[in-house]
């Protein structure tokens, strides 16, 4: 009895989540779920990415957490359309949340859209949104043994970026030792490793994201 | 209906947390339940503890991760009893793991015990262990606008130690902002700043476990 009442909630997740996917191909629109641990650096590395391709693409952002609009506020300030998702206790976003938004966004006028997930290493990669992309980032920070700690996200998502790297000096992270655990679980996984901080990378992972865009939608 | 099963889950664990708790306390055990993100610093807080108060009190861990043994091995090699839990999938401890995991420890001779929940900033809160004491780690690195996005957690700990200082001055990191949005929420918790890599502040949180330790047993 308990396991069909999760079966029926993350049936229902996949079928918004494919209509959410129908909505994208018909708008064209090229949708990325970005995941990470809290303050890996999701919001910036999408201010990064905004700054870099705002010429090339529109783009509009939908920020997920559990409470206040920090995250959207920031993305307004850039005059990104944005909308906040507060999820109030959840631990990760939804296809439903995110078609909710949706309705705010004037995704006609959207090529690139960045669903910005809830902070957590977990429970996102349970719940589909729809989206073209799965993203992580990791943060130097965090240590060189996520991969081995959270195997299911990074198995989970298409392409990894580490950011934080202007802190590699400082810190005791053996990126070899980070990168083998990570081939380990997804070899074909897409790698950059930024400083959203200095700017450092960055021009790599836009340049591929725009590639990524034009040969999957 | 799906409440009620939900009711039934929680209650089951808050039994199960309540005999933990007996436990505990028949066997003059201090237990507390640590919680954090992703790299924060947990087990390097542990570590850093079991250096400064292992003549004074005998100390046991329980880690819990997703995969891997990391986190005990650590533990085991400072000559610690250490168990390590295996969630598989699941995002925090719950009262029956911890349960299932102290028949291996020495408990009789033991004054101490950490729970290392897993790394994750939302879901630990809603299950608890039993434990003495529930404190978190902040990491620097996460940015200082996190009590106001993850507000849940902050505001259902007692003590809460902000770790890596030593990388504050290379961070757009605002201790006031930070310390104002933890105020609002949780105007009684304990806060200790500590750099676990330097051993900055460790004394201080240490003097204080041990104090709390005498005040609440």
């Amino acid at each position: 009895m308990r396991v069909s009442v999760v079966e029926n909630i993350l049936g229902a997740n996949e079928q918004i989540a494919a209509a959410n996917r129908e909505l994208f191909s018909e708008k064209g629109v090229f949708a990325v779920n970005v995941m990470a641990g809290p303050g890996a650096g999701k919001t910036s590395l999408i201010e990064r990415t905004i700054e870099a391709v705002r010429e090339q693409v529109r783009i509009a952002v939908i920020d997920g957490d559990l409470a206040s609009t920090i995250d959207a506020d920031r993305i307004a300030r850039l005059g990104i359309p944005a909308v906040q998702i507060n999820t109030g206790g959840a631990c990760h976003l939804d296809a439903n949340m995110v078609r909710s938004a949706l309705d705010q966004l004037p995704l006609g006028e959207t090529d690139l859209l960045f669903l910005e997930n809830v902070g957590n290493l977990v429970c996102p990669t349970g719940f589909a949104l729809g989206a073209n992309l799965k993203m992580m980032i990791s943060s130097t920070a965090e240590g060189d043994d996520k991969p081995y700690k959270y195997p299911g996200m990074f198995s989970a998502v298409d392409v990894l970026v580490l950011n934080k790297v202007d802190l590699l000096p400082l810190l005791d992270f053996d990126v070899g030792y980070f990168r083998r655990g990570v081939e380990a679980l997804n070899p074909d996984l897409a790698f950059f490793a930024v400083s959203c901080k200095t700017g450092e990378g960055i021009y790599a992972w836009t340049e591929w994201l725009l590639a990524e865009r034009a040969r999957r939608k």
